[in-house]
């Protein structure tokens, strides 16, 4: 079984390749859910559902949100009832919104989940990372902002002074997430925002423990290329909390927890200070364009879990 | 002010004629809400939003349900989630839904439909019977059904051999349901359906009360023509119930609530027999092709409560 910790698009991307190499019933995805918003009195898990429709392929890819030739009726009408239409939902994704909000009430975020993954079709288990309430908030100068509101509502356009993932110091993780990390064959921390994607999943004790403690090989993809992001706002707020813009800067945030990081290849020249913080240093191409590109990282990925061959 | 007794699209269709006759904000709409019903987690209030839809110029008139060239991307996604998608949902529609049951959380379903209302820019007041929950059921060989199941899933093709107003009892009319029919200057039956769309309204002893002692002329439209209704099953439902099927029939449940009746040209022979009920028979045409003929009604009815001039 591989373990991924994901966040968004970025993790979506990758494990559309993941399930190219490998049989999708032996991934585990342990999703973010500490942007998880309430609109409209609906629960929206937007890392959750990113993921979900990637592996359904439903995904709007171009657009990186949502679901692929959506219409917008709810949300203009919405919009004539005067609610607030920044969080942009397209009606097909509304109806999983309204589904789950509908399962939430008997059942846990992650059961619930995995109501929405048995519909969608998809063999990949799906796991938030916790049934308990995580809520990112962005320090700016203008205050702290929930995370959406940062991210969506204000484009992600203000200085990022601080991060607080609120709530995680008591939160548990969901069920079978530690187990499942116990248990890996392997460990892929996806090519997310290892700020406020892998950030919430590693500020929940119990998944950073069972990280730092399994017994696999564990190896994280760079979301920073050239000293800047693919997409999202990673590499400004790394600069807004001092530090380094780089897959290094990447690396060291992710020091004790992994055995390998795998970086693009025009940050060759960085592989040595990440091999000199004791991870071993994978150089390969990570941009991913297309399926091919998707299924080659995963399997730089995963040769990356294997130990390397007796000299 | 007039007051008008309404279901759904009968009722729907009437009062566009009459805001061509009278000043819109003249108008209040006290709606059944017997047959609301939660649909995958929402409150759906059909005959509210009938009213809501036809007064605001969204309806869909042909289909006589929903919102006009809506789409249904949301009822789609729910199949595939497994979820009954008996009763359809546009995605416009859903958002109706969605912005109730929000509302509801804080606020009374009168409060709730006053925001709609506003949100689409009705003048007239439009409430809701109660806030309580009443709830209409029906019998047939196949048992006690909700409306929704008997009229929607089986397509009201049961025969009817019991109606419950389940709630009905202790249910207390919205506020300004009573007051205004005590204030109003006439009060109009809609041509609905007289067992399970003026029934359940009727069925709230206060709203009774209410009616049958306002110093306010009342007339009732009827919706059955020929022996049969235009749209729905109050045929079937009054022959099932043991009631004539006709005009006189309708006007009969009505005894001791109203004033005047209005009949359709082609029941004018039924006429002395509603004047023997002691209720003052207008007969004109009563079938709502298109605006001319909706306002047209709308007048009838009106001048149905003028007192007749003195001999």
């Amino acid at each position: 079984m591989i373990v991924v910790l994901a966040g968004g698009v970025g993790a979506a991307r990758f494990l559309q390749g993941l399930v190219q190499v490998v049989p999708p019933a032996e991934v585990t995805v342990v999703v973010n859910t500490a942007d998880d918003v309430e609109v409209h009195g609906l629960h929206v898990s937007p890392d959750v559902d990113t993921v979900l429709y990637h592996l359904a392929g439903l995904a709007d890819e171009a657009r990186g949100w949502g679901i692929r030739d959506d219409t917008f009726g709810a949300l203009e009408l919405l919009g004539r009832y005067g609610q607030e239409t920044w969080f942009q939902l397209g009606d097909r994704d509304l109806a999983t919104h309204v589904y789950r909000t509908l399962l939430l009430r008997k059942l846990s975020l992650s059961a619930a989940t995995d109501r929405l993954r048995q519909g969608l079709g998809i063999a990949s288990r799906v796991l938030p990372m916790t049934d308990s309430r995580v809520q990112t908030y962005v320090q700016t100068p203008a205050g702290w902002l929930p995370f959406q509101e940062y991210f969506v509502k204000r484009h992600a356009a203000d200085d990022v002074l601080g991060v607080q993932f609120r709530g995680a110091e008591v939160a548990v993780a969901a069920r079978g997430v530690c187990e499942a990390l116990a248990a890996a064959d392997g460990v892929i921390l996806a090519p997310s925002n290892p700020v406020v994607s892998i950030g919430p999943i590693l500020a929940l004790e119990e998944i950073h423990a069972a990280l730092r403690e399994t017994r696999a090989p564990r190896v994280a993809i760079s979301p920073i290329v050239g000293g800047a992001t693919i997409k999202g706002p990673a590499d400004r707020m790394l600069r807004g909390l001092g530090r380094e813009v780089s897959a290094v800067g990447v690396a060291e945030g992710y020091h004790g927890l992994i055995d390998a990081f795998v970086l693009d290849t025009v940050d060759a020249a960085l592989a040595p200070r990440v091999e000199a913080l004791g991870i071993h240093a994978v150089v390969t191409d990570t941009i991913m364009r297309g399926p091919a590109e998707k299924a080659a990282l995963a399997r730089a990925a995963l040769a990356a879990l294997r130990p390397a061959p007796a000299p």
